[in-house]
């Protein structure tokens, strides 16, 4: 059984892989962390140099946890919720974890379309976490 | 520990249902069942009476799977994602889980305004289900 998450390196990334490696923890599953980055000329050298660190800074993390997981990266410029369905459909997830900002009291917040697409296209589950002052 | 759950009798307020008791049993926290009627001269009586012959199913198939369990039926004519962020806030809930329509292959489906708000102001993470072919 597999928890697959969508890594990006922000607050609701990181809320998102620590909820999905607790629920791995839980269940004893496997977790597979999906990240996406375009490639090409849009990425600077500097930026997937930096994003690499903080992947393997995730796996030193995870391994210290004591989870069992896996790394996928892609750069085939897919959207990120192709990719993470993609990987959920293959590994035939229980569930996906996605970040989601929380909304503010000003303002109406709408879905972005990757969490739109994730949710309405996945054919798992989808947990969508929120940030909180821990991350 | 809870797990709140809106209930709605349709195939996605059932997979629902039955996803958040599978998560009850194996978190070990009680399920929390929350329906919200819009009461007054919209709701028939004939309606209000087969919903409550539905409620009482729900509760009789929790009983026999042994899982801890509550309802709470509103019928403030709030909206239903109010009810439930309510009780989940409430009951300090793990997540809440709510029930999404599959998207068909013809045509666009976006994601209704009620599971949009639950997703965005909820204080929990959400867990979104699909139906399957045993819903």
């Amino acid at each position: 059984m597999t928890v697959v998450v969508g890594y990006v390196p922000t607050r609701e990334g990181r809320a998102a892989l620590r909820r999905a490696a607790q629920e791995c923890r839980l269940r004893s599953a496997k977790l597979i962390v999906v990240s996406s980055a375009r490639g090409g000329r849009d990425m600077q050298a500097e930026d997937a140099r930096r994003f690499q660190e903080l992947l393997e800074q995730v796996h030193v993390d995870l391994e210290g946890a004591g989870i069992e997981h896996e790394e996928r990266q892609f750069v085939r410029g897919n959207e990120p919720a192709e990719d993470l369905i993609e990987v959920a459909n293959e590994t035939d997830a229980d569930f996906i974890v996605i970040g989601l900002r929380r909304r503010t009291p000003v303002g109406k917040l709408l879905l972005g379309s990757n969490a739109q697409r994730i949710l309405l296209e996945a054919n798992c589950p989808v947990l969508a976490v929120k940030a909180d002052e821990n991350d």
